[in-house]
């Protein structure tokens, strides 16, 4: 508050004593800079939203009941239709302009019994923590056993060619990055291994991945996350593994190369199913054909309640219809919340609601995404142009006293990178992300590790976004 | 990144085309400038601190051992001179240039059995999760029962008078309030009625208080801290009830005022006991005679580990001296780290070290103090003139790569509020504080709500601001 206030201070003073160069000066070199009268009537009306949410919050409530009545909502499985049941009717509840369902076929993928996986030593066997990727195949009823081939990076396994690597088990052990500050990006960089190593071992002849598990942590927890096959190279079975089992196996292998490992899954990819995506309507007074999105996604991974990856992000979207109807703000644009299904192995949820924008010429005039975690609210990353992304630098200044600072260049969020297309400016929800990767796509991610208090912010500075838009444009 | 980086290219363009006038119109307006030379220097380094941290960080599994090998340490108790030792033997341990105690008197109170209490119904009885304020003195064996009067603040409590409060229990029933984004800001006033409430309430007759716990959150967790009573006014029992709790003796009350409460608590405040100051220091090459302070508090409350109130001060305190050490920079200001003792209830161990400081004629050119928890850090505050606290605004794009970005005016801490006689600019590290209060002074204030990265990235801030201060003064 006091960064932001001693500026506007300072702004006013120099405007008035030094004439147009200062103001031009300021214009350039300041992204806070705002228009007094307007920026009174914005602040007003973001404490009002902000109030609101923080005496009236039920954003909690509502991921409660998501997390442990209906709970792990993986695409395909009874859970996944509970929650579109669910969502639908809650924001029926609430009486928006209009709720319906977009029917979509999505994979389904299942896990079956849990996973088995063993070191082999020359000295004895040590059972270790193991879960299946998405997507991966099974491995059969007798598991596969094989030596394993450790590699840091898709280079280092390129390098080491067919030769090498046909009938082993390649073990993938990067580590994310603790010294990147971004986790996001230490998870995208590690993260390679995962989305695209077992279709590259594969293609080398291997039998079978381990993937060490992308997390911040050293824990016995294995964490999850799809992985992507190719077209015409064999599907092999894929697992991720605890860091400390990583770290063990890091070590065994050291010890002796001709380490081996097994490894037992009944992982399947049934025929596709119907499911759906669930859309809650406020209609806009003045352009009700232009339309602003705010989505997260309703399934999750089957080991998972969840509650951060991304029954946040659907909270916080239905939150935004709920907080804009409870005050009486009646938007000049269309708002949707859009829940979608299938944003972790397929984003066939994202597809289908771009292919009908496109089908039907909507005009959709900006797309926010909250699929980044429950925590305190830092900012907003928005995938634009520069034009645009300094409209939402102009913004800055009105989200500081709620403790947002960072407006910039970013990624909007899977499930609306599928409007790029159309060419909507993508805006990606950032609340602080240091632990985010701690529980990600584990059992870790369940409700208790959800703060009612950081989670209303983050629907109180969407919703805030949202007005600006609405009054503003993007 | 983004932002800073972009304002760096900026001020480069306009610095270049268009002359001094830019340049100061810059200096005036951004607090952001800094020599572009010195700033590489010192983005080297910071990432040279950050870098040693986050991959080598002793300070989560120093602070795991407090927490849950010598665990709560309430003043006088066996427990804070284990950490008084354990901490003076770990910094010995890391071969700090010298390591010692300052003896120091310090109060010792007592909670004794546990409490009862009990919200007495015409209709029955409600037991109620009630815990002592810290300091309170003890009921006695057959506690105290009687009529409640409650009010929502201390104007109320004045404005009814001793008629109608004399003889009666006073219950203080002010929230936290939710809207205040700085749960500092609510804590600050409504705490008012924990700390001088009970004398307050004294002073007009009553002969006991129950104070609504101090929480951003609606549990069944009581929440102590400390009272302070007034020479000369009687001394009366006051305890702090859960905040379910205190709506549900709000609700009786609004049922029928006759209502009366009962509750029996068994404090005492034995003699004085000695107790002590942990001193870890680096010598300055240049001017060893000028003291960089870094401080935490040891004390915690009975009832909590003390991991966010100060477990973590006191680990990034000795964390800084590691690091600086470690990473094989030599300080050319003597840095301290001091980890004082009674913060909690007496603040013994601060007013003996600013007395030393007196005594000694010591020169501090600046003193830190980590007592704001443990979450992810944001910024600092300070307390010091308007220079002092542009200077450390000069500093504010070296950190925003690690998402600092809120430098102002602000607090210090408690325990080295006591060095502001000595006209020693004070400086409060500012983690997030938005679910600080949910654990404060409670049993969930333990290890687990720690988070090892964001811990580390406080340590390796603080060891920053300490660079920075050793290089160009403050």
């Amino acid at each position: 508050m006091f960064i932001w206030g001693s500026k506007l201070n300072k702004m006013k003073k120099i405007t008035a004593g030094s004439g147009l160069l200062f103001i031009i000066s300021f214009l350039i070199i300041s992204n806070d800079v705002f228009c007094q009268s307007e920026n009174d009537k914005d602040s007003v009306m973001m404490r009002k939203i902000f109030d609101y949410e923080l005496l009236n919050g039920a954003c909690y409530r509502n991921l409660t009941y998501l997390c442990t009545k209906i709970g792990p909502r993986l695409t395909g499985s009874p859970q996944a239709e509970q929650a579109v049941n669910w969502t639908k009717n809650l924001m029926e509840s609430y009486g928006f302009d209009s709720v319906y369902l977009q029917p979509v076929m999505v994979p389904h993928w299942v896990r079956g019994e849990k996973e088995i996986a063993r070191i082999i030593t020359t000295r004895g066997e040590i059972p270790v923590a193991v879960t299946a990727l998405g997507n991966s195949v099974g491995t059969g009823e007798k598991g596969i056993r094989a030596r394993v081939v450790e590699v840091k990076s898709m280079e280092a396994l390129d390098s080491l060619g067919e030769d090498k690597i046909k009938g082993k088990i390649v073990f993938f052990d990067q580590r994310m990055d603790p010294r990147l500050i971004s986790t996001d990006m230490a998870y995208g960089i590690a993260g390679i291994q995962r989305n695209h190593g077992p279709a590259r071992a594969a293609s080398y002849g291997a039998i079978g991945v381990v993937v060490r598990s992308l997390t911040t942590r050293m824990d016995h927890v294995p964490h999850t996350g799809a992985t992507l096959y190719e077209e015409n190279i064999t599907k092999i079975p894929a697992i991720a593994i605890s860091t400390l089992d990583a770290d063990v196996l890091d070590s065994l292998l050291n010890v002796n190369p001709a380490t081996e490992f097994f490894f037992e899954d009944h992982c399947q990819m049934l025929d596709d199913v119907l499911s759906h995506n669930v859309v809650g309507v406020i209609r806009g007074s003045a352009f009700p054909d232009q339309i602003i999105d705010v989505g997260g996604h309703l399934d999750s991974w089957d080991l998972a309640q969840g509650a951060e990856d991304d029954g946040a992000g659907v909270m916080h979207s239905i939150e935004v219809l709920k907080i804009l109807k409870s005050i009486g703000y009646h938007p000049r644009h269309t708002i949707r919340a859009v829940l979608f299904m299938n944003e972790e192995n397929g984003l066939r949820g994202g597809r289908k609601y771009s292919a009908l924008a496109t089908a039907n010429k909507e005009k959709h005039i900006a797309a926010i995404e909250s699929d980044n975690g429950c925590f305190s609210p830092i900012g907003f990353g928005m995938d634009a142009d520069n034009t645009k992304i300094m409209k939402l630098q102009s913004w800055a200044g009105l989200f500081r006293p709620y403790g947002l600072w960072r407006f910039e260049k970013g990624e909007g969020g899977a499930d609306i990178s599928t409007l790029k297309s159309l060419n909507v400016p993508l805006i990606g929800f950032m609340p602080d992300a240091q632990k985010y990767f701690k529980y990600h796509h584990s059992p870790l991610d369940a409700i208790n590790i959800v703060d009612e208090r950081e989670l209303e912010l983050g629907a109180a500075s969407i919703t805030s976004l949202v007005y600006l838009i609405d009054q503003y444009g993007m």
